[in-house]
């Protein structure tokens, strides 16, 4: 069988200069899951934690590229998951999200669906900087924007439960030390 | 709570300039399989169909990452798969392959051991442009080469069955036409 590849197209066979950034976006937006998880904490006076995390998952016999991420982006800790022999990289600090990751994101976009995600996760870290997430009233808000996100995924919480958990504390934290009228 | 992030990060929340093919890359990286399948098929003298296939999923509502990966590399198929809701982005023409998948991935390297896959795949391809799938000697060598690929995946048919059978064939085939010693 002769070559069917044109003259043209035989060029080098090196490496071009891959751009790194670039790279981890498609990568993260392939493999990674941004979340915002949402579960009850007796010792918050709202009663719900909110925890965002960036999350990128592999197979452990493929682990290098997430040493690679961990090590691009600064922060993050590389665990192994028992239940799946996967390995995964995750950055849980609302700091570090909000200083090394999510600067990223707005300067190598997404393009996938999953920017919306990102969206999300990006105005609810904000918001947490703002402590909206430790009162009645904000953390609301941050439910109805996380119950947006991974509309395919699987919730431990239904958001209008909490919701509707909250409503009942708002009424009992809120009124009597902030109103008398 | 005071922002945490110093002045200096406050920079411009623009895009900057994704290069698309290292952004391809990561995706890939991924998400991505390189695969060869082989399978029985009797009209063929060697008993055995190599495929190669390049595929990409994506859940279906994010799958506008796929069309521009299908654009990108100006061939390949969009296909809904109705067992689990996704839609997969595969290319599977080997002149398709040869011309426009293999030489990206020389120039904008996969960073994880995928690598290993590619390099498995690309030798497979070039060796199917040489006819070698088509005899029994040749496909020995290829059905060894797609073994080491992707180890974690399940495989239709066991490597040493197919080369047994390959064995017994070459014996009734090559014999005959070629040897007279």
């Amino acid at each position: 069988m002769a070559n069917p590849i044109p003259a043209q197209y035989a060029g080098s066979r090196t490496a071009r200069e891959t751009d790194l950034p670039s790279y981890i976006s498609g990568y993260v937006d392939g493999e990674g899951c941004f979340t915002v998880s949402i579960s009850p904490r007796r010792t918050l006076r709202v009663g719900w934690e909110v925890r965002p995390s960036l999350s990128v998952s592999q197979n452990g016999d493929r682990s290098e590229v997430l040493l690679e991420i961990q090590q691009y982006f600064g922060c993050g800790m590389l665990r192994p998951d028992r239940s799946d022999q996967t390995v995964k990289w995750e950055a849980r600090s609302l700091l570090e999200l909000r200083l090394l990751v999510v600067p990223h994101f707005h300067s190598y976009p997404l393009r996938s669906g999953k920017h919306r995600d990102f969206e999300l996760f990006a105005d609810i870290c904000e918001r947490m900087a703002r402590g909206q997430h430790l009162v009645p009233a904000g953390l609301i808000e941050i439910v109805r924007l996380a119950s947006q996100m991974n509309p395919s995924g699987k919730r431990a919480y239904r958001p209008d439960a909490i919701i509707a958990s909250l409503r009942i504390r708002d009424e009992g934290i809120v009124c009597p030390v902030g109103n008398n009228g």
